[in-house]
């Protein structure tokens, strides 16, 4: 399907759930752009997940969407129970606003739900030319270091700085794979790597079903926990919103919302005197591209720069649906 | 030694070497804390670096440390080449400052040097029930994903979050293990583990002095990576700073000024209405001490646990200062 057909029919679909025809433009697109960065595990695959959440009444389909201003440059804001797009969304553009008028900006968002990928927020900022972190948390995937049960999500770092050109955009999860991979492989039947996860038992396991009901790992043990409690701390209890295990899983768990808690924050670099921070940037990316290179290496790449070529190459090309998920489609399309 | 007359003896020291009464006694005070948190790479070993950089004058020991205030909330700090304690302790001061007042606060200095621990910082902030981070950069230790040769230094994240007791503070470097680690290997004629550096070759290797020329091992290859430039961009480019492998090594190259940069985030979680910041910090990590142990575990710690409980235990206790460095600490001592 092409990617405005697609976008047209995915809003559709969010609107026949009783989402604004705005709000549900906004979802449709960021799904769209998912599969478009080759993120399939945050793209279509999860539409029915949404959908059905709001049927069962855990996404609130009409969120009244407070924001409160704090100071000028901080905000909160109650997403009351919205898809996490739709929250996010707000969010970013009110930081995006406060660090171009005061330098700086941080939004806290809580009672909102899972809102695809950090870096479709962070580009937002960065294509302001501002630098951005973007934290939120997610239900129990990682064992804290010294237990054996998952208790931590996956919650990823992302952090983004402007290069005058494809954005510098880091977005790493803290555990050695992401769940979304795993729930892709899950769908289709397929193996997961060895060492990414163990089972119930705590023995490492390769197959989806048995990582997802275990724990995953995460990188470099401690350290890898501390991000991941880093990031609940940010997302979640500052935020004022569910944290240490209590973000329910959003595929397997309707028995409430998730509250689910976002923290972005921009960095204006231009209030800086004299600084030349794109020209800086640009600088560094030089220097590193012209290292020598490591064995099977042809080119050095900074983060995002990857996903970035394969949207541009994937822009004007049809969007391939597995079947699987085009039944699920159709299915969610003869709603009134 | 007691600790209080290492500290007298130490600011001695540092006063022959032409830093203030008072810059000589916080310098002190951070190395003999150095020791007392049993981070002996960054304590004593490092003393006569210090006193041979303000020798050949690229420390310098009578800074003009210039603070700029660019709004409310962010300052930028001219550090003049100071010594890396001086120009931190002036930064965490004013960052947890303009968060106490403004909610928020961002401090970026520039032209400093090695400043020890982030977590001295971090933790003064959290003493003020303070969110902090702290980010600083440091010569070449680790390539980049896909280079063989060393670029980015190996470049801590520093985290820091109030609990009502025990500060929680995470603070990881970008490498498997630190380089002050191996440099404590060189010093001293020890072996490294395996697996965490390469020689100059790209080989595996044990040997500290093959390790230093070589590289070191990021953290998970690609995320290890992005996070070390990630602080690098933060702590030297943003602040005006040296950065991409532009920061010289302190213990080798003394043709001229670090300037490394560092960067401090202050947020007061209280600025926040009905925020129940520390309670739910006590929650958490309630919850995560009584999940079930993984094998070899009696307990389970949250960051900065551990290395508060060594300081306490070491307080009172006498400083054991090996032969080599006591020697250094004497010729160190002669100069008028």
């Amino acid at each position: 399907m092409k990617r405005k057909e697609l976008i047209l029919y995915l809003q559709k679909i969010f609107q026949q759930h009783h989402l604004s025809k705005n709000h549900s433009l906004i979802c449709a697109q960021y799904l769209v752009k998912s599969e478009l960065i080759g993120a399939k595990s945050h793209g279509l695959s999860r539409l029915k997940m949404y959908c059905d959440r709001i049927k069962k009444g855990v996404i609130n389909p009409k969120p009244k969407i407070k924001v409160k201003k704090l100071t000028s440059s901080i905000f909160h804001i109650n997403a009351d129970n919205s898809i996490g797009f739709v929250a996010a969304d707000i969010g970013i553009q009110c930081a995006i606003k406060s660090a171009q008028k005061n330098g700086m900006g941080l939004v806290a968002i809580k009672k909102s739900g899972h809102y695809g990928l950090s870096s479709f927020y962070a580009e937002q900022a960065v294509k302001k030319n501002l630098i951005v972190f973007c934290f939120t948390n997610a239900p129990p995937a990682l064992a804290p270091y010294g237990a054996k049960r998952s208790l931590f999500g996956t919650n990823p770092i992302c952090f983004g700085a402007p290069t005058g050109k494809v954005p510098f955009i880091f977005d790493a999860s803290a555990s050695i794979i992401n769940r979304g991979k795993i729930r892709i492989a899950e769908k289709f039947g397929l193996k997961i790597p060895k060492g990414v996860a163990l089972n119930k038992n705590g023995k490492i396991t390769t197959n989806a079903r048995q990582a997802l009901l275990g724990t995953q790992l995460p990188i470099a043990g401690y350290k890898g926990s501390g991000l991941a409690w880093m990031v609940d701390i940010l997302s979640g209890i500052l935020t004022g919103s569910s944290h240490t295990g209590k973000t329910r899983d959003p595929f397997e768990d309707f028995s409430g919302p998730q509250n689910v808690g976002h923290l972005f924050l921009t960095i204006n670099p231009r209030i800086f005197p004299k600084n030349n921070f794109i020209k800086e940037m640009k600088k560094s990316i030089k220097i590193v591209k012209k290292l020598p290179k490591a064995k099977g290496f042809s080119s050095i790449l900074f983060p995002g720069e990857r996903k970035n070529k394969i949207y541009k190459d994937n822009l004007n090309k049809d969007i391939s649906i597995p079947s699987k998920i085009q039944k699920e489609m159709k299915a969610l399309n003869v709603i009134k």
